[in-house]
């Protein structure tokens, strides 16, 4: 429960041969970039060292983790990557939940579950921390490492888009290009790359958005029937996600994803001036002022009219 | 006719009060960055400026063009940005075709139409020239100067995502941002905001893809009549003629617009291995590897077929 500096992470991790690294479940390109970038560095260091998720890695990360063989170890220090909170362990990571010994993160949200902390809030990704971290192990990161941040840097701020990214991002990016980093590549495959099925789901969602408000509410519905019949799948959907708030004069997005017959999973993104954590909170979720979500036990069309008149009374308010 | 250095450039500028700035026709963000933080940093250096195009600046780069006020002068020295041959300057600047004095430019292409040309065929936009510029004009890149060239940067690598996009790219973005540059409003205005009618055309160009050759190649069609009922303006079709590319599996993704009954305007786009532009000189058109275009005199039917048929020659030879 104690917040330590990078340096001391470093001088931690130093102090131990055999290193487990967790990563969180439902993996994306930062925990991932993290994680294996970490695991890279502690084997160039001289360590034994694995990176391991509850959920299998997505094929489209095969760049970062095909040239990666397992290690076969007793671990001595557990360390997590861009984990949260312990719920986003995943089960087959649960049995970690309490013996964790250094959690690396940049969640201002962050539990604090480890034995030691090092959380930077203002980072706009871990993978930015962990670039920082490796040359304290006495180590340099290689070109595989530097791939493996660039994804990080780059999924985490939405391709340098979103609000979090800053100078330093851009200057953090520029270092894994200096070292080797394939950006041109990575950059295709996680924002240039859309299967058939996304594409066909992409059309569909567009026919469902529903405005309200003079147009500042945009809800697309994306029903269990649609993912079925175009045969996209989960991480298919965050373009789509994204896109109800960029329509013009749109103040917040909403996607709502039916997980039952009465279950529906809503994403919200918020223009500033509007707070999508606040609308998240009324149906006992959360998130950030910009992207928030929540989870309502009603039927997609039951859970439209409940979250449009919830966000008509935020936004009344707020703006 | 004469290749000079930047620095000479700067001289060359320095030696003149009253400064014209061409842009080009169909101003993207790159010749606008570019042009209005010239005039800006020419302005401060004590000089008349005025950046002009032929065509009118499009409203989403009002957080550029709207603090900067006409000055009234007769030009002793003419200097274009990111202009790469005459016929890019349109009607309206036609008058200043043989004398502009000073061309600076990042195309390869370049004419050298200018009496004096500095281009930079490595530069990935040529906003990142101008920033190189304007110290050597012994004056600092200010706020909105850093604005007008972050634009310039980030357009014309995709939102740092073509092939084009080097370190230099990422560190020429971080001093920007340190400069001023409100990254998080311009990336939001230029890749993150969408009209109902580009959306409305997007989803209505997803339902015209043809696949041919086993789904290398993908074929949209924008015909004139689906501008007319969606509304919707050549510049929000940006997004469209990338998409075709973007599906797995696709080589050569080709958009086809319809600009007459019998004409169409061809935008092709290739992946690794394929040359878009030996595609497009087929038909008397031209560009780069990775994008190239060209113009049929045929009906939207048929320049489907000649289009499709001239590049499953072009794969099959290429790869």
């Amino acid at each position: 429960m104690e917040d330590i500096t990078l340096e001391k992470a470093a001088a931690l991790l130093l102090e131990h041969d055999n290193i487990l690294i967790l990563m969180h479940k439902s993996p994306d390109g930062d925990t991932i970039g993290s994680g294996y970038a970490l695991c890279l560095a502690l084997r160039k260091a001289g360590k034994k060292a694995q990176a391991i998720c509850s959920d299998p890695i997505p094929a489209k990360y095969g760049y970062i983790t095909d040239s990666i063989e397992p290690q076969d170890f007793e671990p001595d220090f557990i360390v997590s990557a861009d984990i949260a909170a312990p719920q986003l362990f995943g089960d087959k990571l649960e049995v970690y939940k309490d013996s964790v010994d250094l959690c690396i993160d940049h969640h201002g949200s962050n539990t604090k579950f480890a034995k030691y902390s090092h959380v930077e809030p203002n980072a706009a990704s871990c993978a930015e921390i962990v670039a920082r971290l490796i040359p304290l192990l006495g180590t340099e990161i290689d070109a595989p490492a530097a791939d493996a941040l660039f994804t990080g840097i780059s999924t985490d701020t939405g391709c340098f888009k979103f609000r979090n990214t800053s100078a330093d991002t851009f200057r953090a990016a520029a270092e894994m290009i200096d070292r080797g980093a394939r950006n041109y590549l990575i950059s295709t495959l996680m924002f240039d790359t859309k299967s058939k099925a996304q594409l066909e789901l992409e059309k569909r969602a567009i026919e469902t958005i529903d405005y309200r408000m003079d147009g500042k509410i945009a809800i697309i519905t994306l029903t269990t029937e649609m993912m079925k019949s175009t045969g996209a799948d989960e991480s298919e959907t965050e373009y789509i996600v994204s896109l109800p708030r960029q329509i013009e004069g749109v103040m917040a997005g909403v996607t709502i994803k039916q997980k039952g017959e009465r279950l529906c999973r809503i994403s919200v993104r918020a223009s500033d001036g509007v707070d999508a954590s606040e609308i998240c909170r009324l149906f006992g979720g959360g998130g950030h002022k910009g992207a928030a979500g929540c989870s309502i036990e009603a039927s997609p069309e039951e859970t439209k009219e409940l979250i449009a008149e919830a966000i008509e009374k935020v936004i009344g308010k707020q703006i």
